[in-house]
């Protein structure tokens, strides 16, 4: 088992720390929550611990789906392992009905359905807000190349496909989703970071209860319960 | 020559009639000058002659270069007989150095070269405020079909390429532009609207002076002036 060394990178949500293998990174997840660019800061008791078996199990099971990701295995409570990778500076959105900034950007109602899924690039750049951007961005300032953007597109059809079904089985709508890709030591595109509620919006399929970071984001209460319910819903079935 | 009808669209700078031909319009230009989705209003006079002749010569030129347009024939001082199209609620921007939103959106320095031209599409809705969107978004919503996208893609790269080196060889830096598309009555996809310093960002080569809307929407001042000196580097040079 790799042994913890130095800090190499603090997120809003995760501190990743290098381990004695060069090629292993230690992944923990944090309790902060932050919403709007980092302009509101707070605290969901006892997230990272969810977040790591929500984020860990949706990982096993995609790899399964043989969709490469970065995750390497559990480590404790809060920490799992994962393969060091260059993180591309691209988040890569998919949405299966309009909500947050679409909705705002194109004056559509929250929870329209959309006829087949939308997806949308945004430059990850805290000072910037995260502006979304378009393909010709991407290439001309190189944040990644032709072929690893097609690359992430097929890997991001692929993750909202397994996803959107895997939650519609257990009566969950996923709206949308946030996915971040990096390239490991060979240069091959995979899915990194996490798959939890602080990134993907997820909605109870008959009553449309938000089940997602929006509670934080807009003070809906009940935070804790809705975050337990996924983790009751991703991790307690254990059928893959 | 088809004779004038009704009024049949007014808009921010132009407005188009009916004629006895209902394959053909009219399309008169106005001086107001409209900046910030029609926040800041003012009048640059003359400029709907100066427009009327800069887009007919333009138009005459692309055309010549095997780029259709909806361009038909000198009518008046301020108007122009153009074929009937329904128009593509989507903007085509093409950006040759950084400027504008772009240089807003990225941080980045206006007047920055772009390795290779950039193109963005927008929304074309005034109370939205012509929201920056991607192909999904034209796809999904129907606004153009992917053939068509293909189309105007190819069309705008190729009328941009055409630009750039009609400005370049007249001392003028052609920095980007907006370009709006029709269907014709076949449902062929043809350039529309104007091509004109209200939608194109022209800079002085050497000193970099911008002489464009720009003076309107900064308040530069000069703004007639700087009409004119298009005005006569675009139409003054009868070699096509």
């Amino acid at each position: 088992m790799p042994s913890k060394q130095n800090l190499c990178y603090e997120g809003k949500a995760k501190i990743l720390y290098t381990t004695d293998d060069p090629t292993v990174l230690i992944q923990y997840f944090k309790d902060d929550a932050t919403a709007f660019n980092a302009q509101k800061k707070g605290t969901i008791v006892n997230k990272g611990v969810l977040n790591n078996q929500i984020s860990s199990r949706i990982f096993e099971l995609l790899a399964a789906a043989h969709i490469p990701t970065h995750y390497l295995g559990h480590l404790s409570e809060r920490e799992m392992l994962v393969k060091r990778v260059e993180i591309i500076p691209v988040e890569f959105v998919f949405r299966n009905r309009v909500a947050g900034s679409l909705a705002k950007r194109l004056g559509l109602e929250e929870g329209t359905p959309l006829a087949r899924p939308v997806f949308e690039l945004y430059y990850k750049d805290d000072a910037l807000g995260d502006p979304f951007i378009n393909d010709d961005h991407v290439l001309v300032f190189g944040w990644a190349s032709a072929a690893e953007l097609t690359r992430m597109r097929e890997l991001g059809e692929a993750v909202n496909t397994y996803l959107r079904r895997f939650f519609e089985a257990r009566g969950i709508v996923l709206v949308d989703g946030k996915l971040e890709f990096g390239r490991d030591a060979t240069g091959t595109v995979i899915l990194a970071d996490e798959i939890t509620p602080d990134g993907l919006r997820l909605w109870d399929a008959k009553t449309h209860e938000k089940l997602d970071k929006d509670r934080f984001r807009r003070d809906l209460g009940h935070i804790e319960e809705a975050y337990h319910r996924i983790f009751n819903l991703v991790c307690g079935d254990s059928t893959l």
